[in-house]
């Protein structure tokens, strides 16, 4: 039987030991939990085997992702490579200063101490999970999707037999293997020993743990992205940019969902979007004014203005001003991502101030958020709420700060 | 009836008017506030007199807080300018640069939205809490506690006048005059227009707010601080610290409750550091080995390592190492502020960085955990959490940031 309270214990065990570790010791460990991941490759690839006959029933979009390769193994060594190349997020002050009783004050950056991650059927969450947490020095306990149990059980093996080869605790990871909806709520709930759960996956998944979660959540990925094409546009660019916000990646949260277009410039530009979109299968879903131009367009219904597809459709809206479109945005947004197109100076800048939202666009693809894009090197996820972080999260969304004060027997008058 | 969607809606509305306010319009309108309740100062005291009136059977040290004057008056207004007088924490940009695909990513200052407080009978908080969310462009619902709600009522209403005769939304500043629990519970659950919820007050208010709220809270305030007096101190300054930490103001959340001794000089030491503690009307309470050496200390009991006291008593305890006294600290304090004595370099070194707290000081008092004290100016509150906001918060705490990102037709490859 799992008992959580024992694995909360062992885990903040280990991130005070990890919270002590030189950057040298975590990047040597994260070589050889890469190392160890090669050489454990037909192990792996067997459990993986037993997932995937599991799942034979379910849609290929799902068992896409559980599937494990000698490729993406090999993938997910590189990635734990890659973070060991990364700078370590707490071997920094934020700053320092001397207060005025001559105390000197250092912000220092440290690890949040144990991290909880709720994930769905992919394995190389995982793997992730386990080298973003250990480079920032914290724990992690795991709970992946119970389709991929007997992955995940192996992956867990072989990084907690790295962890132990390097002379780290082997209780950095942890994997709650029993895959029990009542043992995820109860480490949903496991404030005494998770400093925070950051879920990954679906926007069912995420909201499950905002409403069940007492332990502090950082919220990710919900994306209803808008592209607002301004009467002062370049068509071109506003093509390349809608094109490429939808198409290139339909799936995932950055991707555009909406197209809202000035009402003075929608008779001389719709038709062209519309046909660029349509090329590249988009299905569009106008409102009454969209199809007064463009008659082939489906009639977007009211629900449409709230809807991730994450697909190849897109709901078109004509409005009056930048302002309609700015409270259209704010009215129906996620607070992820949002891109003018515009010529404008002024309209650009009142873009930027006025919509509320993680990033905020003049004349680019929505396409852009993300860490690696925004030069993170690592992203832990998405943040669509506002506090602690926001947008792309790099490694210095899992630390904290310490105040570590240094005085000479000053007592306060 | 109150109607706190309605509310929710007017608050969002008027943040995002807040901000676009430039630091000039803040300042005017908080100068504005502080003028209007010098002005208001006998229609004031006449509405707190109703409170006082209705709480005359409750204890003095309540009252004491319920309790307006003249001069509370223009301390109040003196704060509502101290804080205009404060940097504009929106007013600046963390940092901005240009990614590989030339794009310009600007990490801006931008206000949290609506801030939800929720406090004691203390009328101060209600003037404190608006002007600082003012400050730093977001609008607030407020919640008080019942007996003070003539007061408050009469507060909110100069406030939003003076933001009318500013030129402000009046709903930058809302109060909820319905003390009804049900209400209260409603608004920590309003995560559609509530960004952050800041409750200030006792432990047991926080507590039924962090139970409660969907909303992310802000926990602040729980204190049960150590003082660790090593092998290697200086006797002399181990007591000017011990006696500030326990006695200047007893009742606050970063005054010591605990004092830990290395047994090595407890014999030497304590006798003294006891007598000087006495000498200041500290009522002590020792472990076992603490009583052997002064035996007129009453026993400490295993509840009290785990208790606040907020008052003139303190538990001892000797421990055999510095890392007996960390182990302690670390399974028995609020992460909130913590010292040591010592003459010895590592072992301050140690302290520090092995100390899980928000504030770990060496040879100094843990009552300089304060924004005052740190040099921010104004302070929202102490967090003892993690996430977010750690230590004392001033201004920049009840922001979060923004990517503003200016390209010129950039889509991702």
């Amino acid at each position: 039987m799992t008992d959580l309270i024992a694995m909360g214990q062992a885990a903040q065990a280990a991130a005070r030991t990890l919270a002590q570790l030189t950057t040298k010791q975590k990047n040597a460990a994260l070589q050889q939990m890469a190392s160890a991941l090669e050489a454990a490759t037909p192990a792996l690839l067997a459990a993986n085997a037993e997932d995937m006959a599991n799942a034979a029933q379910l849609p290929t979009k799902f068992t896409d992702r559980l599937r494990l390769s000698a490729a993406r193994i090999a993938d997910m060594a590189a990635g734990l490579r890659a973070v060991a190349a990364l700078p370590d997020p707490t071997a920094t002050a934020d700053r320092g200063w001397r207060n005025e009783a001559g105390l000197f004050i250092v912000q220092q950056r440290v690890p949040l101490g144990v991290v909880g991650m709720i994930y769905e059927a992919r394995p190389n969450v995982t793997v992730d999970a386990a080298g973003l947490t250990l480079k920032s020095g914290n724990a992690v306990i795991l709970r992946g999707g119970k389709e991929a149990r007997a992955s995940n059980v192996a992956l867990a093996a072989v990084l907690r037999e790295a962890l132990a080869a390097a002379g780290l605790p082997q209780d950095a990871v942890q994997l709650i293997a029993d895959p029990s909806r009542a043992l995820a709520n109860q480490m949903m709930r496991l404030t005494d020993y998770i400093d925070v759960l950051i879920p990954r996956g679906g926007a069912g998944l995420i909201q499950t743990v905002v409403r069940t979660a007492t332990v502090p959540v950082i919220e990710t990925g919900a994306g209803n992205c808008h592209v607002y094409v301004d009467q002062a546009a370049d068509l071109q660019m506003a093509i390349d940019i809608v094109v490429n916000a939808k198409v290139q990646r339909p799936s995932v949260c950055n991707a555009a969902e909406k197209l809202l277009i000035h009402q003075a410039v929608a008779a001389a530009y719709l038709p062209a979007l519309a046909a660029a979109l349509t090329a590249h299968g988009v299905a569009l879903r106008g409102d009454e004014a969209a199809r007064a131009i463009v008659p082939s367009m489906a009639a977007a219904t009211s629900a449409d203005w709230d809807t991730e597809y994450n697909d190849l459709v897109m709901a078109v809206k004509l409005v009056a001003s930048e302002a309609a479109a700015i409270a259209h945005i704010n009215a129906h947004n996620t607070k992820h991502s949002e891109t003018i197109v515009t010529g404008d100076y002024a309209a650009g800048e009142q873009f930027l101030t006025a919509v509320d939202a993680a990033c905020v666009y003049v004349n680019a693809s929505t396409r852009f958020t993300d860490g690696q894009a925004f030069g993170f090197g690592a992203e832990i996820g998405i943040s669509t709420q506002k506090l602690h972080a926001r947008g792309p999260m790099g490694l210095s969304a899992l630390t904290t700060i310490k105040y570590q004060i240094r005085g000479n027997g000053q007592v306060r008058q």
